[in-house]
């Protein structure tokens, strides 16, 4: 599965059957024309068929064409021109819960810069159920075609908004109503995630391998938690640690609905 | 953090810092020389104390000697030439967990390819209790530097099996009084992996993102588990779900062992 994403002039380009599918499916962006390899037409029937239902222009065009729109030969066909996707606004995160009627599910990251990291975490955010991402605008990792390929159509639905102090978002957050709990590394006062009750509203912040959440940002933090480690090596990976710590916030939240464990299945 | 793993006739080249140090301290199998580059031998005074106390060789080499070792320049200016380290039989994994006096817990990859998905797999399995791996000899992703660098020195601790027949070996661990858990992307029999029991000894298998179990390993399980999804594009990758999967079985045991959550942090 391929997905580039890469803007050219206002447009916006994105590559590969999968993110152009979802762009079709979620209509979260203004679609101006899809682009169909010529001699692969029939492969790409079901684009067409959605492009067509949707009122998307599209046309046939040389393999050539749609290697330099994308920028690279990984487009397996078909290209699309999209309006950029515009971050969403800190109030727009907010809304998502309340529209949902579920308790706020908010992830910070802080200082997390690999691109295949952010992309997992992006799209483990969106499967468990995550309202909304905040990064900071000065270090984010961007969404950029590695970033886009790892969150494997997330983006799609995930609002991700981009703040210039993320110490500042997460106190409005708080004023919210968000409790916000801090994924960390390190023992200090942390607990374990499931000693923590994370059934109310929250945030849950993440922060680099190595260096952890900024001074400021672990100011802001009502609870750490941190995993226990069993093993003589002793870290996770923070795309691995942060599928943990949102699976146990979906667990508690799933089984106060649904009740207690039944026992071995 | 730069990990290399090289055979040069019957000898493996470890290239970087971490896995150098790793080696070092586990001791997991001997190592013939440590090589540091004559101008940067400062920067790794740990390595070499480390060294004169383990008794073994160390001398001094250009960079570009290294780098001819290495395979490549991301050695960070220390290499060593260890024995190759030798898969563990089925048998040797069984011991481990009656060694430790745990339950046993395995992870078997069925079809896992992607070599960061595997590396990721192995140091998450690791930091997490595992007690070993197992790996179909035919499709395994094998210890290429790529799963050796994400795994982060993770393998110096978990003894890994190659075996001719996946089903068989699981076969071999139920007979072992292990349960077979299915992780599975599917909905079918599946159970919320928090309304399974998995305190008792049990191996979990993980098989392929899109492929899934094959249908000879999906036989052998005595319970299957699927994390509820919240999303609307709704898959995690196999690394994600799999170091939410081993939390789960990690947190029932530790609760098991220390009692219910104690509420809000």
């Amino acid at each position: 599965m391929e997905a580039e994403e890469r803007r050219a002039d206002r447009v916006l380009i994105l590559a590969g059957r999968h993110p152009v599918l979802e762009a079709l499916r979620s209509r979260a962006r203004p679609i101006e024309e899809v682009l169909v390899e010529a001699e692969a037409r029939d492969r790409h029937a079901d684009i067409l068929a959605l492009a067509r239902q949707g009122g998307v222009r599209f046309s046939r065009a040389p393999r050539a064409a749609l290697t330099a729109l994308a920028g690279s030969s990984h487009h397996q066909g078909v290209v699309a021109r999209v309006a950029p996707r515009e971050y969403a606004e800190l109030e727009d995160l907010l809304a998502v819960p309340v529209a949902r009627g579920e308790p706020a599910l908010f992830l910070a990251l802080d200082q997390v810069q690999d691109p295949g990291n952010v992309g997992n975490l992006l799209r483990t955010a969106e499967a468990l159920g995550v309202h909304g991402v905040l990064v900071p605008r000065h270090q984010a990792a961007g969404l950029t075609p590695h970033v886009v390929r790892a969150a494997a159509g997330a983006l799609e639905y995930l609002p991700m908004a981009r703040v210039g102090n993320l110490g500042q978002a997460l106190e409005r957050l708080k004023e919210a109503g968000c409790w916000i709990v801090g994924g960390v590394a390190q023992e200090g006062d942390a607990v374990a995630p499931w000693a923590a009750d994370l059934r109310s509203p929250l945030a849950l912040v993440l922060g680099s391998e190595g260096r952890g959440l900024r001074p400021l940002v672990a100011r802001t933090c009502d609870v750490r938690v941190r995993i226990p480690l069993a093993g003589r090596v002793g870290s996770l990976n923070v795309a691995a640690a942060g599928a943990a710590l949102l699976y146990e916030v979906h667990r508690q939240r799933q089984e106060a609905k649904g009740g207690r464990p039944r026992g071995r299945g």
